[in-house]
């Protein structure tokens, strides 16, 4: 079974020009079948004010209303995942730049309203278009990747009736990794700012080499992990579950090691 | 040999999200292969506008400098593409967006700088991230068609040296019909918002059903034919030189009876 790379980067690199070319050298670089999940960056955000689209995030989360879901598939859909298609073409990587709606490829469904009751009564939560993934074209992908493309994959979905819908980038690297494990042996990759996952998040040198569940078990215990990295491991775990061999969590700059194994944090079910 | 369907749609459809889905659902009923490419429309301008890019046409020819050119791929590669796809996706005809950096399917290059000598002498002209077209990927394009699957095009192109590049919609519509003209016996319809070739442009009534080559000279010759309307021509008859089956001009409005021969103008090398 051929190995594959899902390896999703976020906005942090691909708000630097610089160091989005240097990733990309790197990425295209990658012997054997990869597949390129972005995320957004700042560009979205800063477009939305010019045009002065008001933003709204409840709890870390973008409301997705109709004129921000423009901006959503103009920036992420449109600029960002046909620069990175066309730098990745420049490396010689035949990359091809989708949404989910582009040859059905991930089917989803609009988040319906949440209820939510914190301190402060949130009511019901309309997302707005946010979408839920329901399904992943992997038969596609699988011919697309036995034809040597890349797919590049921008945060967008659809929900086959004419609706694009807004779709978080961690989510569909994972649905894309699990869907696909059938066919390769799939390590998936989450790119971010950190080394890894880190004792200390201010400590690089507190970096965290292997995390098996057990260990994730006593390390959330004792509150040894950040808030924040907990949604990210729980996704990975989650894949884990369903047929991906390893998640590996890591910097951007540092991909040719993270593919290596000697950089990063390395999620695995058991060992 | 099947039959293959290029159509080319243009701005006033575009902007009209009525009229578009319904162009949209007659596309989709086109029974048998087909490419669409589409054009911009009006929004490019208005995003352009409200970011306070401004915005130089010369002699009709939009000048794009960096910052339009990021409009571009965005409004055009992104929003306008992506929409397009989700609503022929809802038509259940499976659509994918591409650019020419998607795949490598156009490689383009940017266009030098043309020294232009009017009565007021305009000197260079330089066309900024303009690309001409130097070779399409047909057999790349054949096996998506083959697959079933139906290419939506972007005029957005690269130069395979990392740099996006904007590619006039007629031009990259002539250039796919001509690529492919050895698997299929391809028809070549520009939409646009008027019936077809017509003697008097105010007059629908005046529409010239046929052209073929010693008719188009007389009507040149005549000055019968609008000044507009030439170039159009032009670019049929050479796909028409290249292997192109049939090329028909017509309203967007009138798909199914442009498919069927019943309306527009049909452009033939004879009779």
């Amino acid at each position: 079974m051929d190995n594959l790379f899902v390896i999703k980067i976020s906005g942090n690199i691909i708000d630097d020009q610089g160091k989005l070319s240097s990733f990309l050298k790197d990425f295209a670089f990658i012997k054997g079948k990869k597949i390129l999940i972005h995320g957004g960056g700042k560009l979205a955000t800063n477009i939305a004010e010019q045009l002065n689209i008001p933003q709204q995030i409840i709890e870390g989360r973008r409301i997705t209303d109709a004129e921000t879901l423009k901006v959503i598939t103009m920036v992420y859909a449109g600029y960002i995942n046909k620069n990175i298609v066309a730098l990745l073409q420049a490396n010689n990587c035949n990359a091809v730049g989708l949404s989910g709606a582009d040859g059905n490829l991930i089917v989803a469904h609009k988040r319906t309203s949440e209820i939510r009751s914190f301190e402060e009564n949130l009511g019901k939560v309309d997302y707005g278009f946010a979408g839920d993934i329901d399904k992943v074209n992997n038969e596609w992908l699988w011919k697309l990747l036995e034809n040597d493309f890349t797919p590049v994959i921008s945060p967008v979905t659809h929900d086959k009736k004419g609706q694009l819908l807004n779709t978080n980038a961690d989510t569909i690297a994972q649905e894309i990794a699990k869907s696909i494990t059938d066919q390769y042996k799939v390590t998936l990759i989450y790119c971010f700012e950190k080394k890894g996952v880190l004792e200390n998040a201010d400590d690089e040198s507190t970096l965290i080499s292997k995390i098996n569940t057990s260990a994730y078990k006593e390390l959330k215990e004792k509150k040894l992990i950040h808030s924040g990295m907990i949604p990210k491991l729980d996704n990975a775990f989650a894949a884990l579950k369903n047929g991906v061999k390893n998640v590996i969590i890591g910097k951007a700059e540092d991909l040719t090691q993270l593919i290596a194994g000697s950089s990063g944090t390395s999620i695995r079910n058991e060992q």
